[in-house]
């Protein structure tokens, strides 16, 4: 299916890489080397290099990465050199704070709409934007080309919503709900489980003590 | 620091399968292959197997894994087979929807106290929750004995929140604010950006065009 087979592990491990760039290039910082990003993200210098081997060769021998450069290469791969719009469908409490979320509102994405089918939601203020009437979710996808749909509806709304979605043109689903989803193979589909991370920590409690 | 040295994604796969192997024991099935398992969440069988034998020796060959039996034993390895106690920090909307996030209500977790310092979220109601001031912190870790603490305060007071629930006693901390935590190397520390997500998909769009 992609092009590239790189692992997802890889990805998201960029994406930390990226992060942390930016905050030692807001510090004014010029160099750093991979063991400098690996101590401050807690993996292993061999670790930074070989995720970033996938693409290329990158930094000096004895010198390490130019922070400005490394930061452009890593926003090229990561495909944040263009903007991705965006539509959440479900304004719960949960849609709601994605849609106020500084994280989804960094360089790269912007929130274009927020839907729901429930009236005393729609007219409803979320920063900048106001939530509309599932009817407007075709049209919104269409007029703003969104790319990437956000479903946080609850399971049982939550496949009928992305067959809109899908329908409309999205290219991507990241799916909040506790629903699996069927998408067609061309559609990128991601599922956010935040039990997750109460499930790691509950791991490493136990073999803590 | 922890006495097993198990990579955090083979920790994020057990959850996984975890799950898979609650739905697949809901719907009846009472054998399984690592193949079967593999599929259902998208990595290869190899990948099961090895993540598993982390922890020993599970299955029949040529059987497969029964159902109930590896459920137990990923209860028990990742340490869900106890209850963990969880207080949220910050009950504005990314805290208001963890509060009612069904994934935090399952098994081996009981959120027992959501606290604000804004009188005007005091004594709101979320699910069988009510919001409780800041100045009853200290006394909510030590009564109900809470071992994880969610942080969702702006990123100005994500550090004083933090040092607070270190000293009432929490053994982690689960940190949604974009703010770098300092914590005693005693403590669990993990840091949740919702918006690698994005940068995932971002990814995926951009290689797959």
């Amino acid at each position: 299916m992609k092009a590239y087979k790189i692992p997802e592990a890889t990805v998201i491990r960029l994406s930390i890489y990226s992060r942390q760039l930016h905050l030692l290039k807001d510090e004014g910082v010029e160099t750093v080397s991979s063991e400098e990003i690996a101590e401050s993200v807690g993996v292993s210098s061999a670790q930074v290099r070989k995720d970033l081997a996938y693409f290329g060769e990158f930094g000096t021998r004895g010198v390490g990465y130019r922070v400005d450069e490394l930061l452009g290469h890593l926003t090229k791969i990561l495909g944040l050199d263009q903007q991705w719009n965006i539509a959440i469908v479900g304004a719960g409490k949960l849609g709601s704070a994605l849609a106020v979320y500084q994280g989804f509102r960094e360089r790269g994405f912007a929130i274009k709409a927020v839907i729901d089918n429930d009236p005393d939601r729609v007219g409803q203020r979320l920063a900048d934007l106001t939530v509309e009437p599932l009817e407007m979710l075709t049209n919104r996808v269409k007029d703003f080309r969104v790319n990437i749909g956000i479903v946080t509806v609850p399971a049982s709304a939550a496949q009928a919503v992305t067959d809109l979605l899908v329908d409309a043109g999205v290219g991507a689903i990241l799916n909040f709900s506790p629903r699996v989803l069927k998408v067609p193979a061309y559609i990128v589909l991601r599922n956010v489980d935040l039990s997750v991370n109460l499930k790691v920590l509950s791991f490493n409690l136990s073999y803590r003590r």
